[in-house]
């Protein structure tokens, strides 16, 4: 059915807020390339589209933030056996979570939300896919669950970052004393994974879940603050969560032969990996691992 | 010199704002202990306040944002030899970095900044101690360096977290895409923490850095939509960092007898432990590890 390419990401001449007759003027651009499925992708490429049409009554719809349900096992509206995650659609959005890959989200006039139209179909812009899990849907059949957050940038609308805070906000008790360990999740971190497979450059370590692989990319030269590290691949190593702390934490750090300085080993540096000796000699000092010449 | 107890968070009596006419009227109730330093700890009870006094030329202060300078090797304004992690002040900083303790944050009328007043010493609020690390001063010789962000709950105030994200509002291209892992160090989570002594429940891992221990309240029953956990003791497990990753992604559960699932092994749970069987049940189901009744 789709023979188009699968396209993932803004597409010219569709804005956000693109209104959209019928589910046929999504095709030809590939916005959304089939008909009646809710999914556009499969667990090769990654999902690049979905529709939102309120074919599943456990959606829920915050606007910023949707807990969408995957696909399989309905009909009609109703759910008459359970969703599995090997089903093409939700394949897809497990690998587009994991990879990082935008997610156009289309919202139609029978989808029922704050956000939807009145008729045909209206683009709400670019979501991230930030959590997966599985439960019993109110019909009694388990459901595949995925979390989306805005992730466009349009401004004046939250970022990705300001929806996965949202939880402390409502609560000032929460607010107070409550201090947080972020890891960003940009797009040239997620080159330095697939780089290097999803493999810890210190340990080896792969971590396998039953829904991708996962692994940290680590900043050399620390963003924000007052270091001012870039985002960018020369200043980026992939590191399993553990050796990821213990290497801003100056647990160890890296001479510029590769050699490990405060534990023993070596990292592993892939040919097409060129590493800011720069970065490394910075991050030597803030640990105290760079010998001053006296 | 400080005979009296060290008190750590607010003191009755002394609201965010209130103005002090000099260091003596700090003393009495434990505000800050001393006349003449500018940190009020020790390596091992943890650091209570410090004071910002225009001692350090390497000082940076963005209001909700300090970058301080530690104690040591300074006289009369100027740096004249290294300072180090052992000295009791930057020692009690590090405690206070890795148990979550607040600080309370004092300015004085000799600190230049747009917060600084204009005589005597104004109470600044409470902070957390987010990263520390050393550098060469811009005297030539080796500085410990502290981030401290406001973690006080006042409303109008940015929280703490909202502090930690600004690197990528400041940037409209980093806006977009970014995706964020947050870990929250909450009081719970500090709590739990120091139960198991940094101990991770499910390999026994402790990552020990050069500045102290490190380990992650792990929520069962996961905070914020739609899962709606409580930030409880019987929702949290003391983890390392990967299984932790390795636990919110479902690539294991834990059973009722705190054997787990999907991995070999079993949760080591401190008797003053009560997990709630509701919490762990949840997770199960979350990641299809619950078996259900035919």
């Amino acid at each position: 059915m789709a023979t188009r390419q699968i396209k993932f990401g803004e597409i010219a001449g569709f804005e956000e807020g693109h209104f959209f007759e019928d589910r046929r003027a999504m095709n030809e651009s590939s916005f959304h390339r089939h008909i009646t499925p809710g999914i556009d992708g499969n667990g090769k490429e990654g999902t690049s589209a979905i529709v939102l049409s309120g074919g599943y009554t456990d959606d829920a719809d915050y606007g910023d933030e949707i807990i969408y349900t995957g696909a399989g096992g309905n009909k009609n509206g109703k759910q008459v056996s359970d969703q599995t995650w090997e089903q093409p659609g939700n394949a897809g959005l497990l690998v587009s979570m994991n990879k990082g890959y935008p997610v156009r989200v289309i919202r139609g006039h029978k989808h029922k939300s704050d956000f939807s139209p009145q008729n045909g179909y209206i683009y709400g812009g670019l979501y991230s896919v930030v959590d997966a899990w599985e439960e019993l849907g109110k019909e009694g059949f388990k459901i595949c669950r995925f979390r989306l957050v805005y992730s466009g940038g349009k401004p004046g609308r939250k970022s990705a970052e300001d929806t996965e805070l949202d939880y402390s906000k409502k609560d000032p008790k929460r607010r107070k004393g409550t201090v947080v360990r972020i890891v960003r999740d940009t797009k040239k971190a997620q080159q330095i994974k697939e780089l290097y497979v999803y493999q810890c450059q210190v340990c080896g370590t792969t971590i396998k879940t039953k829904k991708g692989f996962y692994a940290e990319g680590a900043h050399i030269k620390p963003l924000g603050k007052p270091h001012n590290g870039d985002d960018s691949i020369d200043n980026l190593l992939c590191l399993c969560p553990n050796h990821h702390v213990m290497f801003d934490k100056g647990a160890f750090s890296i001479a510029d032969d590769f050699n490990l300085i405060g534990v023993v080993g070596y990292l592993t540096v892939h040919s097409g990996h060129n590493i800011g000796s720069h970065n490394l000699k910075y991050h030597r000092e803030c640990h105290g691992y760079e010998v001053t010449i006296e």
